[in-house]
């Protein structure tokens, strides 16, 4: 029986990487490839796949964590339901006496197993990705409740990261389906997961997730918290956010998008906006703070909430609650306002060691795209950035993982270090399987884009590799180098569907006679014979001229 | 029953600006709208739709043409089958007695009925689009023998441009399938057509679709040629060339792309190339310098080719024969040197007064395409520039309308006045007519979010009407008004199909109690009534700070 990861990726195979000690076993994607090439092994998040998911992945991560002296075992403030979560995912929970972050372990000068698992997942020294955590240039988000989860960093000095979206809504719903949206993600290259979901059984849901989730998962607390108060936002309370923060850090989430930026003040500034607010975490606050004529509690309150992250070590992500939501109110005022004051938070967190990235827009034409990074980079201190595209023209629902790929492309290349994926049902509806696959493929295009861009030094030869399987029509080996093997043979197949097709040099789209590969090899074969080089410089030092004619017209 | 239009854009029709005289009738897409909005009117490329393909499209321009003073009836150099050409189609041949160009009669001063189509269509002045075209920084391609053209202008000071390939192969082929694609491409946005057909019945196959197309159609003529000697490179002669540009131009090819700027001395540059030559017509005229020794007779007969173009007003598109086919292979020094010989074509072709863009790459990672647009400004004055793509990375075939619609937004914002489409089925196979179609969005994305990028007075017009649409829920205007309506709505239906959603103010995505839109708008609502800014001026006086806490951890 093939696994999806062998269906998804022919001729592939996950392999690890030891570290010295023995340790630490990195996961790669390892492409096998004909004609004397060795195999290309590829940056690989899809996890153990021959998994049980009412068992969970195994918990690599406990090793680490059952000798760390500064974590307790602690009771569930919120039990699971028996009947909706089998006891195998019912892992023990810990907290830790005091701040257990690998920012603030960085800052010690220790070098944590999962700086060490990072180090060898991007080809970097450990001791450089203690510096840039250190530096709070990059964050290495591990909730210490999550042991499942396989170490990734995000920080520009790194791999551009994609993250997913999935969760249910008040529409529709499963556990079943989310569970299973977490495989495909992975498998499909997500670097990060935010369970969005705010339907019934969200805390079940959210503990199956999480046990089968080998990415870091974020969310939104107060979607939750919101629920709780029977979807009412003026009813919303510092101590129902709290407890529910809490509830989630205890399952195991990594980062978590906090909207404590949006303040009282900024809500008149986008009164006059073509789209207003877009952001539901951003309405939300914002109409609680026009309810209660009162400043945003998670703002006020944002100390005590950075004490809670530094017991668990959750990440912040602090939302763009006022990003614009169309071309025509992007960077403006209200926008640049909150972006200013979550560089205020970065400072506050930073206190309590606790690790913190910024979100940023949006919808944001081309020109301005520039700016937005410039501005984080200043007023937020380096800390890495995380942006929702962004969209670079509003005409085109239907086919928004394009407009935003462009936008995130762009952005990951001037600093960029996440890009949260826009599907194409985005404004329209819920993405379904594909959906999610057309997104992450389109924004793994994006990330590699701005890796190669940036100069990431292992990023290009991922295409050379490509290239070279392309001239020398080793059409097997360009299928199962593509981010989508399945689809790129599929696409040749409807033209050229006979199997020595795939030994041919030439394809359907110029014919064998037209084939500009075919041809400019024989041209390099005989340019070696010939040493044209030499030749080139004769044809230079003679020159060539054009003449001139006087016939008629033929 | 309903046209292909009113099918692909619902609410939506053809209506026509008139000139103050009379005499020009300009298309233009209207879209009508609810909520008190006005109709939006949108670039029109699709041309009459209610037309028999038999008889083909009313020939517009005859009346422009009919008293052209340099113009005289000639007998065709080829016939056309008459099994295979109905007789409607045969149109009379003109040629001019001396140069008959767009460019002549704008250095000359006049203003052509072309010139002033153009101008409506833009929304520019007249004076201005001669002055753009008598600077030879945009194109106006419009063969005396297309009277069936509806003029459009390609220049960086107007709207960025969209060209789709379109043609058989030696592999799959059918006539009636080449119209259709013209008529679909011409429906999607397609703003010229390239045809590259290289089968069987080329001659005729190209009469159809130039009878059928309202947009500039650009051929490459070698590959005809090349047919005409068994595709036996080397067997290829200046005069196969020669009459084969004169057959094409009596039947109204408006622009041709030729590889004059292939040098022998360029060959060997490639030699150590990744991927080689990657241009079909490059590839064939370096294998006929190195068969011959010899320096490419397109370049050694420019001067004539010239004088037949300026005869028929074809516009050159130089080819760019020698452009990277891999990231590794990105501005190097075979492709420099080839766009520099293009420059020096360029002032030889406008000693004719014949009108000239350059061709340009390819694959190109992001941070070396802005070299690209610097260096073709500089060498080749200004003329315009038209790119495939350029894609920017090679790690994605049966995606590379995204890997390479990056790639041309940003080359478009750059100054680039065309973009030649790429199909999901690049680099694998034919495109079908869903690829083309997704070419072809794709890359009206690029375009238009190159336009608000460069700040084209109409373009965000567009994004404003459909991101107000969105705001206000009106869902028949955002699918109406979106690049591919039937799409959107389609998606939007996969979640919510009952006809009540299209009311609802609020999508599946989020659900009825937590849409931001729904929750903005109210908080919008409730400012205007309290003079909300006031409000935020008093908040921002008397300021909001953190407090700290010193609780226990909860």
């Amino acid at each position: 029986m093939t696994t999806d990861f062998e269906n998804a990726y022919p001729n592939s195979r996950r392999v690890f990487v030891e570290s010295a000690d023995g340790t630490l076993r990195v996961p790669f994607r390892e492409v096998q490839l004909d004609g004397g090439e060795p195999p290309l092994r590829i940056y690989d998040t899809s996890g153990p796949r021959d998994v049980d998911c009412e068992e969970g992945l195994p918990a690599m991560r406990e090793a680490w964590l059952a000798h760390h002296p500064d974590l307790e075992r602690v009771q569930r403030r919120l039990d699971l339901h028996p009947d909706r979560v089998p006891p195998a995912l019912g892992r023990p929970t810990r907290r830790g006496r005091r701040c257990v972050t690998q920012l603030a372990a960085a800052r010690r000068g220790e070098i944590t197993p999962e700086m060490h698992f990072v180090a060898l997942r991007e080809g970097m020294e450990p001791e450089f990705v203690r510096t840039e955590i250190a530096a709070r240039r990059a964050i290495l988000p591990a909730n210490i409740n999550h042991p499942e989860l396989e170490p990734m960093i995000i920080g520009r000095a790194f791999k551009v990261k994609v993250n997913a979206n999935i969760g249910n809504s008040a529409v529709t719903s499963s556990i079943a389906e989310e569970v299973d949206k977490v495989r495909w993600a992975a498998l499909w290259g997500a670097d990060t997961l935010m369970d969005l979901s705010t339907g019934r059984d969200i805390h079940e849901t959210r503990e199956w997730v999480i046990r089968n989730s080998p990415i870091p998962v974020g969310t939104v607390p107060i979607y939750q918290a919101l629920e709780k108060v029977g979807g009412v936002p003026e009813r919303l309370t510092w101590e129902v956010f709290r407890d529910t923060v809490i509830e989630q850090a205890e399952q195991g989430v990594d980062y978590m998008t906090v909207h404590a930026a949006v303040l009282l003040r900024h809500v008149p500034l986008t009164a006059e906006r073509v789209t207003g607010i877009v952001s539901r975490g951003g309405s939300i606050m914002a109409a609680w703070c026009l309810a209660h004529h009162e400043e945003n509690f998670l703002y006020t309150h944002f100390r005590e909430l950075c004490e809670i992250f530094a017991a668990y070590d959750i990440s912040f992500s602090l939302g763009d609650g006022l990003r614009p939501g169309s071309i025509a109110d992007a960077n403006d005022e209200a926008q640049f306002a909150e972006l200013k004051t979550q560089g205020e938070l970065n400072r506050i967190a930073w206190e309590y060691d606790v690790q913190v990235m910024n979100e940023g827009p949006g919808h944001v034409p081309m020109h301005l795209i520039r700016e937005n990074m410039e501005k984080q980079l200043e007023w937020c201190e380096e800390a890495p950035f995380y942006t929702l595209g962004p969209l670079t023209t509003d005409v085109a629902p239907g086919y928004d993982h394009i407009t935003s790929a462009i936008g995130a492309a762009m952005i990951g290349w001037f600093g960029t270090a996440m890009l949260c994926y826009v599907t194409p049902k985005e404004h329209l509806g819920l993405p379904d399987r594909d959906d999610v696959k057309q997104g992450l493929i389109a924004y793994r295009i994006a990330a590699h884009a701005a890796d190669l861009a940036k100069g990431h030094p292992r990023a290009q030869e991922w295409d050379d590799a490509l290239s070279r399987a392309r001239f020398s029509f080793r059409w097997e080996d360009q299928f199962n180098l593509a981010l989508d093997p399945v689809t790129a043979r599929a696409y040749h197949d409807a033209t050229l569907p006979a199997p020595a097709a795939k030994g041919a040099h030439f394809c359907s789209m110029c014919g064998p006679k037209f084939c500009s590969m075919r041809i400019s090899g024989e041209i390099q074969e005989a340019a070696r014979e010939a040493g044209m080089r030499d030749m080139a410089e004769k044809f230079r030092k003679q020159g060539s001229t054009l003449h001139s004619t006087n016939e008629p017209l033929p």
